[in-house]
């Protein structure tokens, strides 16, 4: 099969670094073919950059109807994402995108729709998934070595930004700019990986957002939530902005031992017997399950992460191999975050799945009131 | 001044054991003076275990009234500890008490109005107080070296107890019997020490307590609290008695870094410039403030815990030695204690101090659909 002829969208740093990665052949079976930059200045210096085989647009809708590319991977400001990959769709390309994937949960579900229509590979830039710890912690869940899945708890805080990291662009920080703070912008990969890994949605979300509350922003720069799961399973999320050093640990808790993601180093516990068997079969008052402290060996990752899901997309295209993170599971990472934003403004528990529509006029209202405001084409 | 006459009531595991070390004369300036005990084959056990010096009671009420101890100790299942303590100080005795103090905060309020009529001593046996780790926590917040208070998170899910515990007694894990569950009977010294190491209590609660989840029983076997304070700063208390082998971390975020206690560690992530000052001043989007990893070393405990607040609380009678927990403490802990139980039965957040009559009324609903029954004189 030819090679996949691949258009990117936004020559940001994200943009910029897989264009790069593609025109030096590291992408099997898939080439940079077309660029596309609404700022001038940059496209200009596409221009000089990149040879003269890849096409130069300064407009999405030329290049989406231009014949010359299969499919683009889009790296715009996030709040753009839907439109351009639904479009992108209409004009039966395949696509990949950054994540988030949108902004509200109904935004994604029409992507996943419009995909479908088209018939086309739809893939979401969960590059976190190719991270042989998450992977290995999912091995684990999957294969049963956890036993049913009972707590996690995931400090993840060492997403730092200062204020002057909010005062660089001024659609940073705002509801109409962003969409939200630290659940949409820092965490997305974070809560994508809090339901990979363990490989379940919880039932609700109880969540406080903290708005502002260490940087002048719009939207949330701290987060602490609980989830409740339908097999009784707990799990706690806190994420921030605001603290340095910070920390990321993950300690999954199954009814066959303990597992903690700490430093990149990933210690599993494990109980000879699963504790409800110790637990049933036990008469004394005191004792616990033998338990082994077992450092867990991970395979080296050999390329970079990133890299790993283009070349996969490339390859779900080509011969059909499965995708790290389908279009359909970009939703729920969202509707995570979703939740716990409607969860902070409703003061209350919150179902999955989510009320959309409810979700989006909780949204909008805070969109129309933002300092951000957003010119007729939806850029700044 | 005369050494104290100590009477010890209730000869169970902690009455036996501190009538053990009172004897050996290991408490300077204080002596065994007297036991008590309502079971006839213990009490006989105590008569010939203990010397004639020792006097035995089956009645708590001639051992408060006889004259022969300026002091008790109470040690009897914590439901009596109130009507006890408050007795004793009708009596003008001191009194320390096993913890919790009482099961609801009410009664802890008039242990302590009954102590200040009384004008004695009034402790409470928080020994995890004296550990050189909670100690030297506290005095680095309040030393003002760890800044502001940002977040808590301390995960004490390592109290294990399989079943066969709680079928080792009626009154175990039933409300009517203990009151409450991990928060009453296993977690109070966490409870106290999360606000006594911050020195702050929190402005309010939001609790999810899962009532015979792990374990066929009334009461909370686990609990995933949430706290506001004052200042702005969070925190989460974790708690179980259903995982193996369980955790006990503890993190506190300040302005100048990051503190975490576990396996009997204390590491410190000291910033060399506090957050909020580097966050003012900072013109770089990505930088954060200089950090130290810090092992912060700690003094060995010279003595038990447990012997070394009974020694402080007869140095307290005779010389007016601060108390390293006095009665007016007992009721924070307990209060976080209710306010997670009252949380959980309103779904709602619990606004600090509590309605206490709100509670009284929520609890005595449960004690009396308990599956456990008291007798007319308090015992099973």
């Amino acid at each position: 099969m030819s090679n996949v002829r691949l258009g990117v969208i936004g020559l940001g740093n994200m943009g910029t670094m897989t264009a790069n990665y593609l025109l030096k052949g590291e992408i099997e079976g898939a080439e940079l073919a077309a660029v596309c930059e609404m700022y001038p200045d940059r496209l200009k210096w596409a221009a000089g950059h990149f040879p003269s085989s890849v096409t130069g647009f300064d407009s999405i809708e030329a290049m989406l109807t231009s014949g010359s590319i299969d499919a683009v991977y889009i790296a715009t400001p996030h709040f753009d994402h839907p439109a351009i990959a639904i479009r992108a769709f209409e004009c039966g390309l395949h696509v990949l995108t950054e994540k988030p994937a949108g902004v509200y949960t109904k935004q994604v579900r029409q992507m996943n729709e419009a995909a479908a229509r088209a018939g086309t590979v739809f893939g979401i830039m969960y590059n976190a998934r190719t991270q042989p710890l998450y992977r290995k912690l999912r091995e684990l869940v999957i294969s049963g070595e956890l036993g049913a899945i009972r707590r996690t708890n995931w400090i993840v805080t060492n997403w730092y930004r200062p204020q002057s990291y909010y005062d660089s662009g001024t659609w940073r920080g705002t509801w109409a700019g962003e969409g939200g703070g630290v659940l949409i912008n820092q965490a997305p990969h974070q809560l994508d990986l809090w339901q990979w890994t363990i490989d379940m949605m919880p039932r609700r979300i109880r969540a406080s957002c903290y708005f502002g509350k260490n940087r002048d922003i719009e939207v949330e720069d701290e987060v602490i939530a609980f989830a409740e799961y339908e097999n009784g399973a707990t799990g706690q999320l806190i994420t921030s902005t605001g603290e340095s050093p910070g920390t990321n640990r993950y300690e999954v808790v199954g009814d066959r031992g303990k597992l903690v993601i700490e430093d990149g180093n990933m210690t599993f516990w494990r109980l000879r017997v699963p504790e409800s068997e110790f637990n049933r079969t036990s008469t004394d008052l005191f004792r616990q399950p033998e338990c082994w402290k077992c450092d867990i060996p991970l395979p080296k990752q050999g390329k970079d992460g990133h890299l790993l899901t283009t070349q996969n997309f490339a390859d779900a295209i080509r011969t059909g191999t499965p995708l790290i993170a389908p279009g359909e599971e970009g939703i729920k990472g969202l509707m995570l975050s979703n939740a716990m934003h409607l969860s902070t403004w409703t003061d209350r528990w919150v179902d999955l799945p989510i009320d959309e529509d409810l979700y989006l006029s909780h949204l909008e209202e805070r969109m129309r009131t933002s300092r951000f405001k957003r010119s007729k084409d939806g850029a700044e």
